[in-house]
């Protein structure tokens, strides 16, 4: 199945670039271990809801939104958006199961999300899954995904089992990506020092994964990865996280500390320009901010719709940020179509 | 020895709320265990440099303006300040040592500050260390360091032995705090999230110190220390670190997700406008951002002098920010007379 552009496929309106989807199932684990408890499976609530079971615990509940395109198709015009970006829920990575449990998993995740954005073109995009526990099924699956699937990219996490996301040992992957023209959106997940939190569970998703991401941004740039490969259209959930509040930290060592600057190699501010993120910041002026450490071209619209701490107005929050008009309709649409389609892909419709 | 007030002490001028201090040499281990691998001891390496020994290893080479009051003195005038407030090299808050040795080794610290600061009351505020894991030690060291020492407040860390700052059980400590009118200065110390750092080794400070004291920042938030004890001055360094960055998720989580809302309690936002931090980010672009997060009257000049990551021209720094005047000069030195002198202080010299 041929790719399409977006700019082809939704020729106007505002593009969320961070939406999840779950399926309404998961099949029976049919893997090697005899049994899997870490495979999920699915718990009917109610006729709207639907609990993600994880080794026989609630994982999540989660809205008939996760799976259901015409639900979605009703959210997305009651939010005047035009088109979402979808993306697995992160903790179905899977990157803990045994190698083969995991691209089976990914295989499926990709069929169904390919299956949901096939419903309507016009409103959804599908990134995938692939199994970075193993290189080697992970470009495997990447290479099916872009050719046969049709998907726009990928998701994948922070780090996997640990490592963060920016290590060398990723960059055959990152490689493929850029060659096979398929974006990348890093989320957090399975935040790094929650020893550090005082409060609430939820702390892991308010505090945690904004830094967590943030580490993961950085890996990206202080690992080689953004330096090595300049076409690859790399997205970062959450605003980049805490990024930004330790960018300029970063470039100061990178100047006068040892064992940071690479000869003419270009430094983390630099670095960071080249990075996509999106704005699911929750305030406007922080919203700004963004855009000052990453650039007017590098910001788009996300919601983490449908999960329980989205922004349910992501339109609204983008006019609170009070960007000049370029700007506010390039965060709204124009750098989703530039990081979907890339940089050579014109913005007219109908090719 | 009664304190006297910053204003009256220092007339006029800019003040650096962030420098740091390390005795010329250590007394020998004189504590219950024989001997003490932990215990730091000096050796010089030339005139102007020693390093600092722990566990038969250089844990830093620091230059005499660590502990030579002459020195500090030419550099407070060759960067255009007025004062300097002292606090120790983190590393030496020594809470993983046991209670009684690490009582010694604060009480030594402050004796050598109180004396540093007496060198030149008009140069120098001193902040001590206590004891944290012994939380009586703490309180009684505490006492002692404001009565008779006459120091301004102490220098905690972001955490002690995991625990972070903000956990209920250190509440007794911040209560005497307010109580004996003792500032805090909350500084990063052997960072969380290390496991996430790809790269050269100062990615530690780079990184690893604006996570970790977000995350103790946010702790004060999360844990309640700073709702309950609203007469508390304390300060954050680098900035208050990532937490900028995570406050506005934070605060939406605290209107949206279950366990965050205190009724009546201010919000995190609120209780983030009564922190201290310093300006320590390296960036004119991120000091104003941190002045619409924290508000005008709450940063203050700070360069981690004299330290390798140290910004050495604070003041040109401050510059680059583009603050109106009102706010530029109470970044400069008004801020700063708030938080060690307080807010009922009068800023006329004399008294």
């Amino acid at each position: 199945m041929k790719r399409r552009p977006l700019h082809s496929r939704c020729p106007c309106g505002a593009v969320d670039v961070h939406t999840h989807v779950v399926p309404a199932r998961f099949p029976h684990y049919a893997g090697g271990r005899g049994a899997e408890p870490r495979w999920p499976t699915m718990v009917e609530v109610d006729a709207c809801h639907r609990s993600v079971v994880i080794e026989d615990r609630v994982f999540r509940t989660v809205p008939s939104d996760s799976w259901d395109p015409a639900v979605r198709t009703g959210q997305i015009a009651d939010r005047g958006l035009a088109h979402q970006v979808l993306s697995p829920m992160p903790e179905l990575l899977s990157y803990w199961l045994e190698p083969a449990d995991g691209e089976a998993m990914c295989r499926f995740l990709n069929d169904f999300i390919a299956g949901l954005a096939a419903h309507d073109l016009g409103r959804f995009t599908g990134l995938g899954a692939v199994p970075l526990q193993d290189m080697d099924a992970a470009i495997r699956v990447l290479e099916h995904a872009a050719s046969t699937l049709g998907l726009a990219g990928v998701e994948v996490a922070s780090h996997v089992n640990g490592t963060p996301v920016g290590h060398p040992s990723f960059q055959p992957f990152f490689e493929a990506a850029q060659a096979l023209d398929m974006v990348v959106f890093v989320h957090a997940l399975r935040p790094t020092g929650l020893e550090r939190l005082v409060g609430p569970a939820a702390l892991e998703y308010a505090l945690g994964y904004p830094t967590e991401v943030g580490l993961a941004a950085a890996s990206m740039i202080t690992g080689g990865t953004l330096a090595r490969f300049p076409r690859l259209r790399v997205a970062f959930s959450h605003g980049a996280g805490t990024l930004g509040q330790m960018l300029p930290r970063l470039e100061h060592a990178w100047n006068v500390l040892p064992g940071f600057r690479v000869e003419g190699g270009p430094s983390p501010r630099e670095l960071a320009r080249r990075m996509f993120v999106d704005d699911l910041v929750y305030d406007g002026q922080a919203i700004r901010h963004l855009v000052d450490l990453f650039g007017p071209t590098q910001l788009m619209l996300g919601s983490d719709y449908p999960f329980a701490i989205q922004d349910p107005d992501p339109v609204g929050r983008l006019a609170t940020a009070g960007l000049d008009p370029a700007t506010h309709s390039a965060v709204l649409r124009d750098n989703a179509l530039r990081w979907i389609d890339g940089p050579h892909q014109h913005t007219v419709s109908g090719d």
